[in-house]
């Protein structure tokens, strides 16, 4: 059986993510050519070693820069830091080798093009991890809107929130240092309801923003565990946005709404969007990860109503792979739906989606989004 | 016992909701003065008639300046279309006499700053009638928000959807013609989310918007039936926005979403919103009216979760005048409401709220979103 | 136009909903007969005339027997506790009068079949208020059932739940005393579920069941209002159930379970039934009165969902009288809806639903499941 | 570090779950001994040797009388049909291998306690795979239990209900026939309800119940995939329930209403329970297994209202392996935890839980169910 083999760098929230996705795409999605786990990068070589162990890794090496050239490795996949993607994205493309990039691409549009650029040269298969594109809901959603069965679209309404950060005592992170980060929830998590965005309805041509710093000094940090943190008592700025809020312009014609924020009490990882179309309506929420909204204006009179698709049926995409109907998936699934189709997309010669050009396209919307906040007009997202 | 004599101009969908708000205010309310159903004014004489014998009023009229000068009415109610609100309002004050408007207010900031001022210089009681503030979960968040229970408020998210046009043959009714109804979706039902964020949030500093007419074109009406309406084959053009999306920075600091829309499917009468505050949230939906959502972010560690309080306890605004608790209220309680709170304000001597310089705010408001949408520029909410 | 003289006999709880239900009948129901607030009779003279006075009846009087033989009465309802029932029922049969009478129609199936002959011999229209039937969703359901939309019925789950007498400090009302009311939550709210099950499904013949008894003992009640009251510092026995559960075989052959309780923290007037049908379910919760919960097993497969159906569609029953869609109704609607009906069915000389007869069957079903409760075995349902 | 050796009996549906949670197991959580993927016995060596590739199964074999007696496994896993698992478990246990038994433990109760005793006397760890334990948000419903948070229980209801044989042309699969599977509904699924009110409430004392076959023929089955089966013409006859419905008395003094059905449209896996308290209330319901219904009677009056935690907080039960707050789990995630708790009790010398002696606890409900059925009266659930 034909094998792909993996070199993952970055080891930590996203590393494991990502570790999980090899295993169990291999295991039970049938692919046409298997991912190995074979070398696991991390700067800090116990620490990578540890998570290499648990997930069966092959090795662990400390220098992304060797194992880049390394002839017994196909894919690279970045999960480090976005201030990184680019020059490995870019080493990678020039020895010939696929390449999954965590989003967002990169933290400027400019890197995100010639990451673009070098691997289109290459010809090497590339994708964004959007993931939440594969939900199965979501999913879902796409094939619905592609057979028309909500009509014409004409308003996306999104809404990403999350909460972790409102306590004034939760400390300055690498995520609230907009030289690491590039942006704040905007870049997080307004990325994602973009991608959701451009995947379901189509590009987006004008933007007009605000954005909003409301805790604007925290406690520097003094240790760091995934999401969560602890400070000290010297404080430092917080250099990037609590809360991003815009409209939008379609290409289409439609037009929408959109927030990110991690400003909002109770919400811990609710990536919303609704659409509404001539001839019906779709609602996704990720903390009903399993679960599609669909309003059919065709249904008889008096019978119209909101209905709940449980999206865990097999006819659902990705689901038959899995449980039975009614027997819910949960957030690491979609990591592992990206890695099987990437898998097959390399094994075919395909193309994958999103890809580095869909990449690009995000943080194009991202700085016109950025240049709106300061400007306080429209600005379009010119790839230029 | 003291009497408020009652003249209501209009008798159709709101004339009916105010009919009925005076009879049930004074059956289930203990008002320190009683409102009379003394004269319904319309100008086709037999179809008031019709709703003066199903509600109880004494007479019928059909010229609203001789009722507006008679000595046995103390107070006006126009329930009439915004573009006659202002010439009413105005003679009404200089009688003396207590109003209470529809909203909005009027077609235009002027016309509203001049009921405003004609009703404050006559020094008469004056009520714009923002129903949806009345609804018990709304004052009851309104409560909450005062006693801090949700700390400093961040951000606001709103969106009132309805879906009563997305059929295209759905005639051209005077609602979607700008001569007399002003704008679309954002003057008559935006104006109730921005009504409620200024009750709830306080004043917004500016505004940067978009407006849209998805179907420009419509059959003219052959006929109407309250909302419902058929066309003929002669077609004209849609005047008003189909959906209107805003973005508002508050006085306060707080920064909002908006929207207001018809061609939302599935979305009967969907008025949305949600509240993020430093400690807590609050959510509301009119189509689940008797229902408040609430976070409180010093609930316990793992024990925090969004509740939904039934705002149908004894202790709630409003509720102890009606049905145990869990046995909701509907639509039509809201103006049962505002004419009690009315009638006391106009028996006791007191202010109403909210009254016609909100009424106006809430104007300017309207006006700076229509010119934003124009200017593509963030706009300042100028009374000037 | 023809009118109906009504003598309403109680003005507590029920007495205003009733009052109130004459009244909004009268304005918002095109009905071929106008029903007249005759007489409201109370023990009470001068409690009684406040509440004429506030709902706009003509007169106040004390002693029913008088007031049932007067010539200018048409209907009498019975709003005041069961035990009176019978007497009261049978003098207004023996004088003519149509008779309204509140659920459950008596304390024992010997007086409500009394009543039911007493009627049928007097030949008088005769309603026995179970009035969650009359919510626009409920009667929406019994309209699908008919027209096949969810096939031949197989099982049907109900839960009516409440929480009002959890502290064990609150009194001993009269509600928890078997002498006056027959028995607890059993009769006072599993009689409502019987009623749904009987009218959606049909009827019960047999059950097996179990009552309980939480807080055996409870302060004498010092004073009472409403569902509110107060306790001393003496106790008494409790002798009605504080929760009441069964299972029931149908007739048709479909088989239900049955709760009732007032022991459920946090429901505070949760009366939920789901009904599974060979093609589709049905759901409702009166604290979410407005809507109806419907799947459609016919559906597309992978587009099945349990819809939303807000019944609030002018379509649906009673509604066309009311707002538009998206506008819901409250819990005194219920009753409305009774009184429209049932001066139709006295206007036009037809039949009330549900009638004294099943009000009779309902109690038999009832006094079933007290058998069962003591001799552990199933029990038919029977009248004799 | 100390290894488990494990050979797993069954390579389908729960095979591919035993199989994804020993891996998963040891890669998310820190184990003290960490598990093996020994050997998998299938009768279909082929079959199963596909299965063993997918998880990495080191060998395959055909007779698991052999493997049970290899000197290099230290854990039985049953996951083969319940008529086998007596004879499976008492092997292993003379053999003094730990097992690890999927539910129902037997057919019988017999078979159960024999099973039962076998490993008491073997002194070996024994556990019965009620997975539904494991779901974060019920072991958090048991922490909150047993810190008295909902007080003293007083009520539970449960609805165990799905819908795969409402179609009268699905086939008659193994499960369908009480030869193979014991009985229908009530032991698939009506045994996890049961375990479930075990482990929350406790012991269960004596049942009312009733049993209903609707359709009670159906085409042979040709072919089966997992839940999916197709038939042929010729038909055969339902020998199982496909509901069950029962009452029951706990030993604690709480009274409960259980139903267990395969024929409630629209219900994929819907496993739900509410719990009623003293001071409170919890709901679950696995088709949103991320969630859990909580009520507290204690909060201030007016503040009052279901929440709904999400158990996805690091603070909440089997999640700090995970990921972060708002990024649920899925389905298969209750094994891995069950494998992860078994691994430690092997590893530390500790109990399972729950073990054999629920099982056999559970199963005596089971019996006194069905002995319930037949005879119409209350069945006190024996173990003799």
């Amino acid at each position: 059986m034909k094998t792909i083999n993996v070199a993952l760098i970055g080891y930590k929230f996203m590393g494991r993510a990502h570790s999980n996705a090899y295993r169990q795409a291999a295991a039970f999605f049938d692919l046409p050519a298997k991912p190995v786990l074979k070398v696991l990068v991390g700067r800090d070589q116990a620490a990578a070693q540890q998570v290499a162990d648990q997930f069966g890794w092959e090795e662990v090496a400390t220098d992304w820069r060797q194992v880049v050239e390394r002839c017994d490795v196909d894919l690279i996949d970045i999960a480090s830091p976005g201030k990184t993607h680019r020059d490995i994205a870019l080493a990678a493309a020039q020895c010939g080798k696929h390449i999954l990039c965590e989003k967002p691409l990169a933290n400027t549009l400019e890197e995100a093009k010639a990451m673009w650029y070098a691997a289109e040269e290459a010809n090497v298969v590339n994708m964004v991890n959007f993931n939440y594109r594969r939900t199965p809901a979501v999913a879902l959603a796409k094939q619905m809107i592609e057979a028309g069965e909500i009509g014409e679209i004409r308003q996306w309404r999104s809404a990403y929130l999350q909460d972790w950060i409102i306590d004034p005592a939760f400390p300055l992170v690498w995520r609230l240092q907009s030289a690491i980060s590039g942006s704040g929830a905007l870049g997080d998590i307004g990325a994602h309801s973009l991608d959701l965005a451009r995947y379901l309805v189509g590009e987006i041509e004008a933007v007009t923003s605000l954005t909003k710093t409301f805790i604007t000094e925290r406690p520097l940090a003094t240790a760091t565990t995934g999401l969560s943190a602890t400070g000290g008592s010297t404080r430092g700025p917080v250099t990037v946005d609590d809360a991003a809020i815009w409209l939008a312009k379609f290409a289409g014609g439609a037009i929408g709404t959109f927030e990110a924020t991690r400003m909002a009490p109770g919400r811990r990882n609710y990536n919303h969007f609704e659409i509404s179309g001539s001839k019906g309506s779709l609602g996704f929420n990720f903390e009903r990860m399993n679960e599609l909204e669909f309003y059919r204006h065709d249904d008889p009179a008096g019978r119209q109503g909101w209905r709940t698709i449980q999206a865990t049926e097999p006819s659902h995409p990705y689901v038959s792979a899995w449980w039975p109907a009614g027997h819910g998936l949960g957030y690491e699934h979609t990591f592992t739906h990206a890695v099987a189709d990437l898998c097959k997309a390399i094994a075919e010669g395909g193309k994958a989606s999103p890809d580095f050009a869909d990449g690009a396209k995000t943080q194009a919307v991202l700085e016109a989004i950025l240049r709106s906040a300061k400007s306080g007009a429209w600005e379009k997202t010119s790839m230029a």
